[in-house]
């Protein structure tokens, strides 16, 4: 039994090890990579074990241990495993990114150096439209036509960007004040540290099919290439439980059980009384709880009874 | 004396009251407002006194208690007056101000809207030297012949990336996307939330003469104008506490005590020991904690013993 | 439009200033009082449409708006809100409440003064057995014979102890000392300030069936009597999307697809291979994950595939 | 110079390494042991290092860069190293210890298992008196006479607690109600993980002699075993800048100023200004600034001018 445990916290040190140090690189010129880190599932398990005392102790029951604790809320053993990631990172990225109030940062600081000689640029087959039903999203790419167009019109300003930024410097402007006008595609750096709880809330917005693009494709390498390797129990479980979890309200539980019971008048009636199903000029009105709803319902493999 | 207490609550609130909602300016476009508070210098003492039980009871005391408190680093008191500002403020300076963690915040999506068409501008007289001893700072303004041409690129920039902007918008780039050239000096906004305590660190070190003058003019408006008037008390004794304090660390007291106590050559050889010292071809070579001293010796209108 | 959104707000504003300053009692010598609070349903709605800019402004949206932000977890405006009680507790209840880490405390000191003379009392009908099934857990209550006994000797126990804390005080010990022998049950108070998004998930776990009823009866009144007057629409968007809800993990759901496509056997299939129905002795074992699934069909009316 | 890095790196790593998982005792029966750590001396000078850029990279000056960012409150490389402790503690000393929000914490669940059955016991020569002029603190210990009487009274109290907890749980109570009267000083045990900024925010406010006793003890094994071995440069420096300082108020500074330009009968004049020297029957009355103003000066060996 002890041997089962020794070989699993061998296996995952092993592998996250094996890329300690190793620039992953996200976007044009950002990377992520693993400076440090501390704990892994088994001090999850260990962790876990200090709040239950003696009460579960064999070792054939690790994976199943964490996999409850991620399931039901139990968050603190998570916050026992702690990681430290160097980053590079568009400036408008990282503005969403430290939003995330719960990790230690240190940014690189263009007060004291100079900036950062490299900014986010965009290929022609990268531009994405506005999308039409989200106000706060992107869809489809631009053809290659107008894409080039637009990636030429970024060079140049970029490039005019980083020509007064010069101009200042060479003048002898104060770098706190040169910087002032620089894009938010300049890169910038930062050390980041954060435990493995508060991350998984973060790789669970960032990771979300609604996040930014840019900023997903960071959460995505910390996720699927890091926290994989260094906890992949925790890791799994938390596919399971919350990346591919879904979750019913309670006005829709209520839907449901008439509509299982077999009663797909009654369950129409209800949505009536919720307000799901009001017309405007003969047509349903968009509501947005019905159409979460009827989403979840295409997912499951069900017909709305409406 | 309960009167007492009455009317200086009322003078409190009255001061407060008078400027909710009002638009103090700050920097060419931006501002800062109250828009609403909760509790002020008596509830510090109510605070305080749930601590303390019954101990402290008589109204004429609470001027004395909430100094104590301050000086003595009883900060819990202090978290339980909260206040909630609206600030627009150019994103480069947001970016500093947003590293502040202990604060609830809201700010404008330039995801969801249009991005603020307003960016800080720098009038001529306005442009600054890098310092020359301090790699972080700034000293000194440029003269109006230089400052007008910087100001005039300043505005070439803008525009340019400004059209870009709406260039990009017009084809029916994302918002999300059309945004990552805009530069750091466009203005954002937010609504900020934050409770005395750690508005008091804040200011502390925003309003420093080390910090930045772009964040420094907006701590200073919280500062005297906003929390003189919520909290006048506590808002003196900061004052007396904290910003216009002078710390000596353990090394210096060391010093300072043989140099009070006569002997000035003892002090000297002291210091010669700790380093400070230190002679690069016959000149004493830069040391910090020396210069450090040497500061506040001055300050103190005492002789160095070296 | 716009009385409307007025009259929202002063119903709001009414019912909880009603109830400003009354002590609910919980428990024995227990109970909770609102001392002070800052904004409600409609400053959530305000800072959202600092983040949305002009985008949502009809005041008919405000509490579709509101309901959106809790569904999908826009936490950030529900933080603009911010709520300062009076609690009186055992300690030993207090001991599971101080490890939320998002609110700021007073708590009352028995360093500076007497220890409340007051202990929370079981009477003979509130004796609770240890529940079979959950090691953490109780269930059913003693009868009165035995419930009689028990609270018989807790007052003895409480009895002595008090005695021994006079003896200390009355021979000169120090009150940090005297009071080391306390029991856990002793009352202690203390103002307690949090914003609205962190009180909704301290309710979230402790209204919840499995905390234990001592601070439920706590987090009941606070959600029930003073949430639910504060701010009437997010807490009946707090019921129907996080009270009532009711979650999937990706396994379920998994199974939910092929059951609901009438394959049964299929849907067995794969619970078996998630090893969710091995057996032992030709007994199904215990598992946890298919006893909550279980349980999820029960609720919606659905029979197991197995 | 390289080698120099390394070199201390080494010397840093053995030292913590040695003392992994060793139980420092602490009162009769707790104790501290070092599970786990990230970081050390040389992390804070690389996360200074990111923000600083290529600024500062002589090995050399590694020393001087922990020493001037701990002077100057620049915190954020401190909060890169981590560690991880056990700790046996007394409840009622984690009631104090647990304020600190900043951790991140496992207690020993009482609910789920039996409560540790063990007590802080008092020694005969351990009892406290009263302080008599700190309401929150104690002086001197008493005689063994009275002492063992104490010690005794302690001893029955205990068992008698202890008893009750056994008879309810063999009648069936269940542990969540059954630990309700234990007293205080029953031991509980606990990981806790925490930054090195925080940690010594943490060892300031519990290793100062206001602390009290219990805490205290803890406090100065952590600091004295645990972080002197972990990062031993940022430990001096926190003795020379934290621990050692001195404080001067801003009225302070001003007496000072006047006193040391030879003026003392100004310097008593501003003190009266300041209300420090009103008299009540033509004594002194009791005033704390200048109580604790005096105690300055007499540390520096200072008369005071009144």
């Amino acid at each position: 039994m002890e041997e089962q445990f020794e070989s699993l916290e061998k296996i995952k040190i092993d592998s996250l090890e094996e890329i300690l140090g190793r620039k992953f690189p996200v976007l044009n010129d950002g990377f992520i990579r693993v400076i440090d880190y501390m704990g892994g599932d088994e001090s999850i398990v260990q962790a876990a074990r200090v709040s239950y005392g003696k009460g579960t102790k064999k070792v054939n029951e690790d994976k199943g241990l964490i996999r409850y604790l991620l399931r039901n809320f139990h968050t603190t053993p998570f916050e026992m495993c702690e990681i430290k990631l160097h980053v590079r990172v568009p400036m408008d990225t990282w503005r969403q990114w430290i939003r995330h109030r719960t990790a230690n940062v240190n940014e690189y600081s263009t007060r004291y150096s100079l900036a950062i000689d490299s900014t986010q640029k965009t290929d022609p087959d990268e531009w994405r439209f506005q999308a039409k039903d989200n106000k706060q999203g992107s869809e489809g790419f631009f053809d290659n036509a107008i894409g080039s167009k637009l990636t030429e019109r970024e060079e140049e300003l970029q490039q005019f960007a980083r020509d007064i930024y010069q101009e200042r410097l060479q003048l002898g402007v104060a770098r706190e004040q040169a910087r002032k006008d620089l894009p938010l595609s300049t890169y910038t750096e930062a050390y980041w540290k954060i435990d493995l709880h508060n991350l998984l809330n973060f790789l669970a917005l960032r990771m979300d099919s609604h996040a930014q693009i840019e900023i997903r494709s960071y959460a995505s390498v910390i996720g699927n290439e890091i926290v994989s390797r260094w906890c992949p129990i925790a890791w799994e479980a938390f596919q399971d439980y919350r990346m591919n979890s879904m979750s019913f309200t309670g006005p829709e539980i209520e839907i449901m059980k008439i509509l299982f019971a077999g009663d797909a008048a009654g369950a129409k009636k209800l949505a009536e009384e919720f307000g799901w199903l009001n017309e405007i000029n003969g047509k349903l009105s968009r509501n947005r709880e019905r159409l979460e709803f009827e989403d979840k319902l295409e997912t499951l493999g069900l017909k709305k009874p409406w």
